[in-house]
């Protein structure tokens, strides 16, 4: 159950001119391939000279249907390497508590965290905004990069209430941490809200990413309150738009 | 409250070469200037030329400014008219029923729906995944174009059960669907799920958003059930990336 059956898409649409048709019809083609599993996840795509000979078109054509592909998250491309197959994206719900990890696996893919940095910071207007502190009070900030299957997918700050958590910085920070939240501190959430947008990456989300400065992002904000609905801490999590499927049933 | 608090990002972030920082730091001032509203909702910028002239750079670099606020939302271009500041995005939240015109209202903003058609068609693979029929049946697919002030912002598809809503053709479908199963045929919701993901727009999806096949959007899928249980219809949203905001408490 990596990838979502909703997330199939026919595409049957309007007549277009020749040229669109031509392209729209090699991505159907190519993606057809991708889903039945006969091009693989992670599957290094032959040459464009070869892939425009072999579906008798252009460069400029072809070109134009990997662009479709790498925009819906189908293929993705690598400096001098050409074009492969993308994983699976993970399906990922933002109401769920300390995630990442056990997701991931659940879904049968490897997960690392690596710590960024842990920093005290003075709190920037959007994070004032979330957590009701004023602008440049002291806060922690935790930042770090998770990836799946050895692919960096994700850019995480943690914004946190300065007072809450005393002695974070000595704790494991590569796992979950609602879990270290609940067993060290006792702690548990309450209430939360989250906000999903489209952003493009910028330099300190795009360089743990890999990506170029200007990629699309999928940016997901989420606050949380204790159960005395206190603001708590809140999240900026940057994906790669190609990783990840919101899914929630409410 | 028509724009996140959220959505501001302060973007500090570590060193980059020279060039980079350039397209970086006019990004940022342009962004300060729609930000305190300096610039407006719907202006159109002065000439490249004259931008470039403005923050002394070269084209190229203006360009990659230019492009990082059209990928985040900020700005977006029109053939041969140039580059306006863009609308805000509506803060949408998918778990609510009928929210379009209401939502766009309390947001100060005007909406307007078209019914694009209405038609009996066979049951698709996505579909079928969603509301358990069996691919190929006959079903009701309703599609829809609806604009923020004058802008197309949503396509969006329905896919009804066939039996549950007979006599929907004689309705008028230009309002909130929910509003007619309630009043129409006395049908309330239960339960609901949706997804979020990126995708490349396929061509009948871009036609009546009037953007390029492949362009940027973000898929919002509903499916919404009956309060029995029985699953009753899905929603394929295909939104502008630059035209939501999905907020969801939890």
């Amino acid at each position: 159950m990596h990838e979502s059956a909703w997330e199939r898409d026919e595409g049957a649409g309007p007549k277009l001119d020749g040229e669109l048709r031509s392209a729209f019809g090699i991505r159907e083609e190519i993606e057809r391939r991708v889903r039945s599993g006969i091009w693989a996840p992670g599957e290094r795509l032959t040459s464009e000279r070869d892939l425009a000979e072999h579906f008798e078109t252009t460069r400029v054509t072809l070109r134009e249907a990997l662009s479709m592909l790498e925009s819906e998250g189908r293929l993705y491309r690598e400096d001098r390497r050409g074009w492969f197959v993308a994983p699976p994206r993970l399906v990922y719900d933002p109401t769920e508590r300390g995630t990442f990890d056990r997701t991931a696996r659940a879904q049968g893919r490897v997960p690392v965290t690596r710590l960024l940095d842990f920093a005290v910071v003075p709190c920037a207007p959007r994070v004032s905004a979330l957590l009701a502190l004023p602008v440049g009070l002291p806060i922690l900030r935790i930042r770090r990069q998770r990836f799946l299957d050895g692919r960096a997918v994700l850019y995480v700050e943690h914004h946190l209430q300065p007072d809450a958590f005393p002695g974070l910085e000595t704790a494991d920070l590569t796992g979950s941490m609602t879990e270290i939240y609940e067993r060290d501190y006792g702690f548990s959430y309450g209430g939360m809200v989250f906000e999903i947008t489209t952003v493009g990456l910028h330099p300190a989300a795009a360089e743990p990413l890999r990506m170029a400065v200007g990629s699309p992002g999928l940016l997901v904000t989420r606050a949380h309150d204790d159960r005395a609905g206190r603001r708590v801490d809140c999240d900026f999590e940057y994906w790669r738009h190609d990783a990840i499927l919101v899914r929630v049933a409410a």
